[in-house]
């Protein structure tokens, strides 16, 4: 499995001033790619609380770490500050992260932002870390390649963030999935409960590898005249293209089999 | 600090088709009550991962550990097994669940459930709990009391998670925090830039309790004639009304002059 964890940085993410819609693009693009998310840990601007979970999540070992938010020149931004003591790496001043700097500075900001001491905190980044140019906004994103796993810290604002990543992670995620295909279709039903189909879910999903399947029923409550409504979500995913087809029209027709014969209604 | 961990699981929001809105609205209404979210988890449906994160949790003593999702009656829904692995607790048929679910199938599915097996799973709970009853779907969430500790599940159907959290636990988070205040504004700005207004940031921070402010600049990309666009979140927070006020009012006045000062015009 090309495991993958995200960890988003923010109070705003905590107080629900903000939606956490960075996690749900990221994860779209890495599930798209073939690749796995088994965690999103969302925290506080805080070093110590920052340094321990990249720390856990490294034991765990997943092959990217995406961090985002926190890179910023103010008070409250404290990622690299965590991922530097979580792995015991110190910040220093880096001339290629400065360069970027002034690369942003000059495309934007030539009338609001001189290269102060403030600013430069953007790149302050832990030695032996390399740095990214933000194609949108000004911090630079920052790579560091520990032994098994990739860290990758991304600024949290979406644009910038959805930038680096399509730039220069995606493409790399993509090279290690290499032939990656995955075949996936929504089914809306009625009458016929998650209840009812619980049993031949159950039956699939017993017969068929855990990664190479996906089946989910989503209660969508009740029509007008009282009818259960249900969405039904059925994915086959591999990197053998018949066999991924051949699966999925395999599950599909035992599904549409099994609702037709409970009574149920495909919209 | 009156603490909180969030606990939403399900595969549905690793893989991006789903946005995470129950962590957003539970978050909202804890910080709303005086509460503080201090963390946010998002794992798949796995027993050995929910039962790991339950247990990570609890050595972090948060006054409440709220859990969604995996509580209905399909293959993987796995919530209380995992939360009953962690505790050493076994899980049981419960009566009183099962006279909630009764009520529930009573209420809304007359021609389609009966309370078969497959059903009873959703009354099968960790020994020593409390069923609470869904008052919109059929799966009961379900209270776990520990030491220091109240664990609550609640379905991840966010119309049912939203009632049993109003009716159920919201008064018993406002008991814990009595008498709180909050007063917050947020400001949108041109002609300043984040880094531009980070010392006062910085100088105010300093000089507060840190759960007594909550002080955030939002970067807004640019206007139409390239102007820097900001908003500026102001918030103060206590269970003294005036004092709130007073340092709300000092922490404004203090940034509206400086906002100026720098040249900036606020909207």
């Amino acid at each position: 499995m090309f495991a993958f964890e995200l960890l988003c940085i923010g109070n705003e993410l905590l107080s629900g001033r903000t939606v956490n819609t960075n996690a749900q693009w990221v994860s779209q693009k890495i599930t798209e790619a073939g690749g796995c998310v088994i965690r999103i840990t969302i925290v506080r601007d805080d070093i110590d609380e920052i340094a321990l979970i990249v720390k856990e999540s490294l034991t765990r070992k997943p092959s990217w770490l995406i961090i985002s938010g926190g890179l910023g020149p103010t008070y409250d931004d404290k990622t690299l500050q965590g991922v530097g003591m979580s792995l015991g790496m110190e910040l220093v001043l880096d001339k290629r992260a400065v360069e970027m700097l002034r690369k942003s500075y000059s495309r934007n900001l030539v009338n609001y932002d001189e290269l102060n001491e403030i600013r430069l905190k953007m790149a302050k980044i832990p030695v032996g870390s390399i740095p990214i140019q933000n194609p949108v906004g000004t911090a630079p994103a920052v790579l560091v390649e520990t032994a098994e796993t990739k860290i990758i810290c991304l600024p949290g604002v979406p644009k910038e963030m959805e930038a680096i990543f399509s730039e220069s992670i995606l493409p790399e995620i993509k090279k290690n999935t290499g032939d990656f295909h995955i075949t996936e279709s929504n089914y809306e039903i009625i009458s016929v409960t998650e209840a009812m189909l619980a049993p031949i879910l159950n039956k699939i999903v017993e017969s068929n590898r855990p990664d190479s399947i996906y089946l989910k029923t989503h209660p969508r409550g009740y029509t007008t005249d009282n009818k259960p409504r249900l969405g039904v979500q059925i994915v086959s995913r591999g990197s053998n293209k018949s066999e991924v087809e051949t699966r999925y029209n395999n599950i599909s027709s035992m599904m549409v089999e099994e609702i037709l014969r409970l009574g149920g209604k495909i919209l």
